[in-house]
């Protein structure tokens, strides 16, 4: 926490503020370690003021007592932030979350706020956030081991005929057993011919013999997230499936033995995105290679046709080749690595081979 | 929808405005029947126009292609946006969502938007949601018979020395066993004195013989959500336990049989609020009485002390008394109700007395 205190006075000194306002409450975790759903977080070179409600008095004292002042307010977290802000000296430039604060909030810095002079910036603390250090990259090893174990106890429960929401229900029961503390987002179990939707949600749908069923979860740890997708046949696979699942599994190898930090996201995109072209699939594949994971389970840095930033070193994303084709059916291999100038170092290690389960 | 997209137009011709622009998800879902997760629309009096990207091609032809325009891009829906607007003529005066756009993409209206008049607005399509119309009320009605069942299959099972998080895990189980399609918010098993943390989540601590067990939790159907809590005790309850408990069951009982539609939020949770004043509670219990829900598991109208707004005929709200003794732990009895000028119609119905799970 001390280091990362550091890095962003850092920024603020190259950015010639004296001040910021952090609004995404991911980034006040970061920063302080308060996990609450309430907050504003004034940050200066020497002092931090961590602004919450009544709810969280004895938990913003247990989380974030060691490195911020904790204020808890009856009415508006503003009302402390405007009170905090007026006994500062030498305080006149200060940086706001552009991407994070809301226009009715803003009304707030042009009305309440004209003796400072807010300037908005754009992932400030999220590019801190990118290089994980080595707690962090604990908290996702951990978060990847618990959703390879719910993987591993639900693909042999799975049965033609249980609908999707039902391995849903087993998978996040496993998840939970194995010590999960929150789904970090809503989990994708989709079979058929719902597999070529990326995003489809868990329905009431049947699985039938002979479907892809794709699983698309995570697991949370101390915050830190995991993101994890498999594609298996429900019964044998047909040449088709067999083709698809070869050319994404080609993909997935081929990004995970040559990602590295020092390349650019789109050279990152490419890796896989070239192998899939040699199969005549990359009109399939309709999204980036992969995301960082953190406290978010969106984050930087992006692996995308449209990315030109570096990767850091320490970032942790996912690479996650897919190919969909609609009508038919898609398959994804998501996979969590860390990265260095040596390459992806794997935290996710489950199977990639075709699984059939007969 | 024709009927919401009517009020909507209506709303509108009160504001002077020629157009809306609704960056609001859950307002998006309501207007449209979109449910994924990036689209923007825009609303005039005659026509609709839904922006979002590829993923969601076929999902949004299928949901919101009898409701509006679709149009799906590539790269910035913003850009969608601007060249619609340019097409429309006598669009002036364009509302924007005050508390749904952050600054960021208010910065797009000044510097793309200069030809239109953009004026902020705060809950105007929320405020059309807070009455629901019957087909909502079903989907809300079948979630809080999701949310029963499943709480009627895992208390049950627990067993002092579990985790937090395996009852969760039985109880998650058991909402996708019953259809849930999502969990709503994140689910709160909290036992012993965690219970006191109105917003503790699930965590590893092992329920003790004696202990109280907070469940906080809902189902999804259709998009709608339920919103529960009971707390229980494991094993024989004590005194303290059961005084507790007696004083918001009453709090709980007075507001269901007196909230209606016509009084304000402020006047709803302060029968609750005697009650538990009666019982030297009122310190105890820091938040309100209760909350709309439907698509979003917290929207209007607000039932607090700070609350002057009238309740509509047709809202769907929680009623949810608490009480929380730090040090100690809390209990809190959370039903959901529709609310009428005859009074609440409840629509769960999970025993109300003390649990003793022995």
């Amino acid at each position: 926490m001390e280091e990362r205190g550091q890095a962003l006075v850092e920024r603020l000194r190259q950015e010639y503020l004296d001040a910021l306002l952090v609004t995404s409450l991911p980034n006040v975790r970061y920063l302080t370690g308060f996990s609450g759903t309430n907050a504003i977080l004034l940050v200066t070179a020497t002092q931090r003021w961590l602004f919450t409600d009544f709810r969280y008095a004895d938990q913003a004292a247990a989380e974030a007592g060691a490195n911020a002042h904790v204020v808890i307010e009856a009415t508006s977290l503003w009302r402390g932030l405007w009170e905090t802000l007026r006994t500062l000296r030498s305080i006149h430039a200060v940086g706001f979350e552009s991407a994070h604060l809301v226009h009715r909030d803003f009304e707030r810095l042009l009305k309440d706020g004209t003796a400072w002079n807010w300037r908005p910036f754009v992932d400030l603390v999220e590019r801190l956030r990118e290089k994980k250090d080595p707690g962090e990259l604990d908290n996702i090893r951990e978060a990847a081991r618990v959703a390879q174990a719910a993987l591993a106890h639900t693909l042999p429960m799975v049965r033609p005929g249980m609908t999707e929401l039902q391995v849903a229900g087993i998978l996040e029961h496993a998840l939970r057993d194995h010590g999960s503390e929150e789904h970090p987002f809503t989990t994708i179990v989709a079979s058929g011919e719902r597999t070529a939707l990326p995003h489809a949600r868990a329905g009431s749908r049947a699985i039938a013999h002979g479907d892809l069923l794709l699983l698309d979860f995570g697991a949370t740890v101390s915050g830190y997230c995991s993101d994890v997708t498999r594609t298996v046949v429900v019964g044998q696979a047909d040449d088709r499936q067999r083709e698809v699942h070869a050319a994404v599994h080609a993909a997935n190898e081929a990004a995970r033995a040559r990602v590295r930090s020092g390349m650019t996201g789109k050279e990152a995109d490419a890796i896989a995105r070239g192998v899939l072209e040699r199969y005549g699939l990359s009109e399939a594949f309709g999204h980036g290679l992969g995301h960082g994971i953190g406290l978010e389970v969106h984050e930087g840095p992006r692996l995308s046709r449209m990315s030109e930033q570096v990767l850091p070193e320490g970032a942790v994303v996912t690479i996650e080749p897919g190919a969909y084709l609609s009508g038919w059916g898609g398959i994804r291999i998501e996979d969590n690595v860390r990265l260095s100038d040596a390459g992806a170092e794997l935290l996710t290690d489950l199977p990639r081979q075709l699984i059939e389960l007969t």
